[in-house]
């Protein structure tokens, strides 16, 4: 048996937000999976920031995509063909799947899902990469120290919103940066002590009025003026965690870099990068930590689901970038 | 008996490089000690980078020195007169002088020297607050491993002497960087396996070339250019030790910051501030390290000696950002 399927490939690398004609949309047949393979019908895309990233020549820690590759993306789906001996026909699994409808893929490139512990989009959010993310970011990187001031940026988004839950579970005082009203209000709903619009703008008065005495811990996602405004208000011995810098991932130059990195030597702090792939061997721990909150309660894993197909990827990455999501974004195919 | 001491007082607040109409140099008439107090005939008065910042009406980790205030700057000298148990006259001894030909000081914050150790300027460079910062920048915030790569700017400056000869004596390779032939050709006698002239541009060419695997420590006491130059050719795992930025000390408005910092994601790297009055409970750990590799001549510590007295400190402060000084400068009075 054959599977007709639908894959959108790089077919020139993109200046600035990914348009149209960057992707081209076409169809391959899929064929039954070699030994050792498996054969995904891919129900859920994962959209990240870093995605954009990809996209570019140039060194990083990861390959970019190649031009006329399928678009490197994770996600989940139903085992529909195996050859493997851990998956059988029918198992729900999560891997990087590329964005396309069906994948073939090595049997040991593929997690199998528990569903009883969430759905497959919380699987890509709060149990998958943002999760993961979040966890290691905060926790080893940052050093985080139960009833410390926590600062994190894009806190309604897919990582974000799981630093500040954690933090709050941690007894720290937790100040939440997002984009308009909605976004605002619901971080006061996960808990946040303080929720920031950055469109109000004054960033560095906003963040000393939130956090007067400074913040312990800063967890970058977007970089841009709101990292100045984070290192013109640290405490003594802070740590900035260097997530992501959405602000300036279309920018047709390298943007400008962060003014006020002189408070590191006057509040004797750091600014450490990771890369969540070097925790893999630990994604167990984090999985039970972050599944053991979304029984009891203490973390609310929120995904915004975007119908449309895997024709829809173009359109829905983009999105990211427009803030479109509260939470992890999705793309149902 | 007094003693009539001239005086350099900050006047008024600089823009840009002080002139000399930032100071007023004044007499005054310095009595006998109070209970506790001694009386130093300054000798050798410290110039230092940092100074630019002290006169900055800013918060940092230092109060600013106040319009009408004797300029803040550490020194040796003669005690004079003594009414403190520790120092009699005629001891020499270290502290924070000031700009000035006499300082009453409290006893306990002045430190007879060991002149067989070294002369009284080395006790200002390698064996002073310069060869402190190296050895605490280094060791703690570098956490430098034995056979590393270090780069380090102001490689022929006070601070960055010695940090390359601690790195060379641990068995690093190690890449100076300094300003004009004079001293590169003086950073491959102190033992530096590659130095850079800043002068001949291309900087981030210049530290690939000079480290094609990358560098581990990044020591830096300049900012700038060269700070992206390094940030763009770390290693995994890299260290960058802020220690000073004096490239940018005298703009009249914030320089641009590293726009290569999301660098430090990409290697997994940190950036991290530091200062050294923070180690002064371990001081003696490092006078003795220094002092031990002055004895046995693994590290030569040098100084620019400019002769005129008090009144030459304003034209010897704009000497330091002209990088007039091969080592440490000092002022003799």
């Amino acid at each position: 048996m054959t599977w007709t399927s639908t894959q959108v490939q790089l077919a020139r690398r993109p200046e600035g937000v990914p348009s149209d004609d960057v992707w081209d949309i076409t169809s391959t047949e899929v064929a039954e999976p070699a030994d050792g393979e498996v054969v995904v019908q891919v129900r859920y895309l994962s959209l990240d920031p870093a995605m954009r990233g990809w996209l570019n020549d140039v060194r990083s820690y990861i390959p970019p995509v190649q031009i006329g590759e399928v678009m490197r993306a994770g996600g989940t789906g139903t085992v529909v063909a195996s050859a493997h001996p851990d998956h059988a026909v029918g198992d729900v699994v999560t891997g990087t799947v590329g964005a396309r409808e069906y994948a073939t893929l090595p049997g040991e490139e593929l997690t199998t899902l528990d569903l009883d512990l969430a759905d497959e989009p919380t699987w890509l959010g709060a149990l998958g990469m943002p999760g993961m993310t979040a966890y290691f970011g905060l926790t080893e990187v940052g050093a985080l120290q139960d009833g410390e001031t926590v600062l994190v940026s894009a806190a309604a988004g897919a990582v974000g919103s799981v630093v500040a839950q954690i933090a709050k579970a941690r007894g720290c005082r937790v100040i939440g940066v997002a984009g308009g009203p909605d976004k605002v209000a619901w971080l006061r709903e996960l808990g946040c002590d303080e929720a920031i619009d950055y469109r109000e703008g004054d960033l560095t008065r906003q963040v000393r009025k939130a956090a007067p005495d400074g913040v312990d811990i800063y967890f970058d996602n977007v970089g841009g003026p709101l990292l100045d405004a984070a290192l013109a208000n640290l405490r003594r011995g802070a740590r900035v965690v260097l997530c992501g810098a959405i602000s300036g991932y279309n920018a047709q130059s390298l943007p400008d870099g962060p003014k006020r990195y002189m408070s590191l030597l006057v509040f004797r702090a750091r600014m450490e990068g990771f890369v969540v792939f070097d925790y893999e061997d630990r994604y167990p721990e984090a999985i039970a930590a972050i599944g053991s909150m979304i029984r009891d309660g203490s973390l609310v894993a929120r995904e915004t689901v975007l119908d449309g197909g895997v024709r829809a990827f173009p359109e829905a990455l983009r999105g990211l970038f427009d803030g479109v999501n509260t939470g992890k974004l999705v793309l149902a195919l």
